[in-house]
């Protein structure tokens, strides 16, 4: 019985010792026992030759599912010095469907062709050429081939030979799909229902006719938010005339779900492409320089335009030290807002109410607060700043400046996500700078504004 | 068949009108055959009448199902004018344990009281008050009691016939759960190699019995991380002496996944709770106004600060104006590092690394883009700007801040992780705030040492 094994530096150092002095005995007793999962997790932290090493150490099965379960960089490295005979025979033969085409289109064209000629069971490498063609957004990019097929006409004990003679391809079997003689899928029949039901009762009278399936174009996410909302653990996938092509398993769309989550987080945090803290240093660096560029882009922008109104601040240099804070605000109030219209997008909560009433509603949350926060820092300043016109101008121009950037914040990821593009782009860097300057030139024309009235 | 069904916003209209001319036999005709979450969408849209309305239209299963499936806030809104007898008879007497559990959580002590007393069945409610014993965030709080469980002397055709007797509870069954006459779990069968073994093959000869389980006291996050790992869709739950007392199955787990990245999102969003779009303007408004107070707080001592330097700013005006890039940039950075330290604790990709070796790697990605940025200003400076001091102060500041900032951004995540707090905070409004004032202290510094200097 196992709960998750930790790969500890102890272990790893007793690994890379055995491999160091090439005890194949050893490195095979420390491996035994280890899932594909763990395994890769291995990979990740050992050479290149150190996991070339190992892996002739594992029988094929083992081989070809930790090639699957290792990170795409980690992948293509490994990859890349084994011949495209070995990595046919040894890996892909051994692969799920699914797992074999993402492992192959990440290949070149080159190398592809002679991996897929190399495959020997032509059922397997033509499975894999079909699934290479469907984007990998998509439920068609998603799905295996691998699945359990009857015919609506059969009995449960033929169903059940059946079982036995597919099911030696399919992992997980939860359910048999049940088609009419076109492969038009009909329905679905759980294993229970199967077991539980006599051998001689013809499968269409006990099949599940009303169920879920994707088509091959269906966005992937939108088929990760169904298999959510209705809690399924797989889900037939048809082509556009409804045959029966392949089914999505609950693990594929986890990492959909996971990857996409990363995704909004990495762009809300200001990390412009898929980065984590193992990748090497250079592109740890890489992943925030964009960002930082548009921001320092952004403060020289902001310095022409305060440059621009020099002469107010040699009068009143006050009006300097107010600055952070306005600048801050206008950043803070439209990431908030454009961070809630994401998730409700993400989350498909959004789609009843028109654009007015999302602006309306967005202005009615941004007053409140802009109220509140107005009426703070203007006690704050009248009791502690001498000049009066300063404590007008910040209050005023804080109030002005979060309704504004709150607005900004929610108009950018609708319009975002209307003409196509990813809303969570609005959280990102172009918009928060793009706030953070409005923020400034707003702060110091009520400035010049107000200073006349009230100093 | 069915593909996703969406509630469009004319459905809704006709639902209301029948709701309100109480005409049954239209809103029937209109739900029938909605799942029980495209009715939770629907309860989400319309008021607490017209749902007790739709409510009384439902079979008891659907209505239960539907219960389980609302939102909390609008579940409590709901059952609030429901008598706890009707709650107990009606819903919770149809809920899986899980569901239930989670239902009557959420209610008053009294409440909770009497409708437990109210359930009829003593062992359903015996299974709930056992699970409302653990805490919502462990293996124990994510589990259901309903399971299919065999002895692991029972030969295949004893099984089958349990499965029978059992499965009745169960919604879905992936796998039979095999223990001793203790119900100590020593194993699991799947459905497949069941339905495929001759009817007089004793169980424990066929089952797994090297398989991953969790007990009852494990971390939530931590089996949503093994169950992602290994792809299982189901898990057995152990008590302290390894008896089977639950499992936790896919879709709950997909749950915890969603919910956590939606924390680490807001947080980086700067959102103090948890709130949707779709909550009111009040709860909206709240959910912003905490960070934004603590970003004004920050304004505020940003202000003192340069109050401080008062002086230098009346004689070097044109230092103000790169305040707002001083100032984003550190924030930038700071969050940029946490974001990496959180992902990376939340995937587990860090333990083999020990603290010294963190902060030098974030001490080189920092320097390279420092080195970058500053360069980058300098340059433009030096071409725009009159003031060589200006120029070189700038720049100097603006690595000092890059390199404390993304330092600091790393030590912090990983101090609060040491600490048992959630590392996700450390990309939340205080570390933000202060990395934008330490940014400020640390300009003002450079600038006042250096103008001395090349002024």
């Amino acid at each position: 019985m196992t709960t998750r094994r930790e790969i500890s530096k102890d272990f790893l150092t007793d690994l890379r010792t055995a491999i160091a002095s090439g005890d194949e005995k050893k490195a095979q007793a420390l491996m035994e026992d280890l899932h594909a999962a763990d395994i890769a997790e291995i990979y990740d932290e050992i050479s290149t030759d150190e996991a070339r090493f190992l892996y002739l150490l594992l029988d094929s099965e083992k081989a070809a599912d930790t090639i699957a379960e290792l990170d795409e960089d980690d992948r293509e490295e490994f990859l890349e010095s084994i011949p495209s005979e070995i990595i046919a025979q040894q890996f892909i033969n051994e692969m799920d469907t699914d797992d074999a085409a993402d492992v192959i289109a990440d290949m070149s064209e080159k190398k592809k062709q002679e991996v897929l000629r190399h495959i020997e069971d032509i059922d397997h490498s033509g499975d894999i050429v079909d699934l290479l063609s469907y984007d990998e957004d998509t439920a068609g990019g998603l799905m295996a081939k691998e699945l359990v097929v009857v015919n609506q006409s059969w009995s449960v004990l033929t169903c059940l030979k059946e079982l036995g003679r597919q099911a030696d391809d399919v992992d997980e079997v939860y359910y048999l799909y049940v088609v009419d003689d076109d492969r038009i899928l009909k329905g679905l029949v759980s294993l229970k229902d199967l077991a539980l039901s006599k051998n001689t009762t013809i499968i269409n009278k006990i099949m599940e006719r009303d169920i879920h399936y994707a088509t091959v174009d269906d966005d992937a996410e939108e088929v990760a938010q169904i298999m959510q909302k209705y809690d399924l653990v797989a889900i037939p996938v048809v082509d556009a005339i409804g045959r029966l092509v392949g089914r999505i398993t609950i693990d594929d769309v986890v990492d959909v779900i996971r990857e996409e989550a990363e995704r909004d987080y990495q762009l809300a945090s200001g990390l412009t492409e898929d980065v984590e803290y193992s990748d090497n240093i250079y592109r740890n660096a890489r992943a925030r320089l964009p960002w930082l560029i548009i921001g320092l882009t952004g403060g020289v922008f902001g310095a022409l335009i305060l440059g621009r109104f020099e002469s107010s601040l040699r009068i009143y240099p006050e009006m300097a030290f107010f600055i952070p804070l306005i600048a801050a605000m206008g950043g803070n109030v439209g990431i908030q807002s454009s961070a809630i219209i994401v998730q409700g997008l993400a989350s498909n909560t959004l789609r009843l109410d028109g654009f007015v009433s999302k602006l309306s509603k967005d202005f009615a949350v941004a007053f409140i607060n802009a109220l509140i926060l107005s009426l703070l820092i203007f006690v704050y300043n009248f009791f502690i700043s001498d000049s009066f016109a300063l404590t007008i101008t910040v209050s005023t121009a804080l109030m002005a400046v979060i309704i504004f950037a709150s607005m900004f914040g929610t108009i950018i990821p609708i319009l975002l996500n209307r003409f196509g593009a990813d809303p969570a782009l609005a959280t990102g860097p172009f918009i928060t700078t793009s706030n953070d300057i409005m923020g400034l030139l707003i702060y110091m024309l009520v400035g010049r504004m107000l200073y006349g009235v009230f100093a």
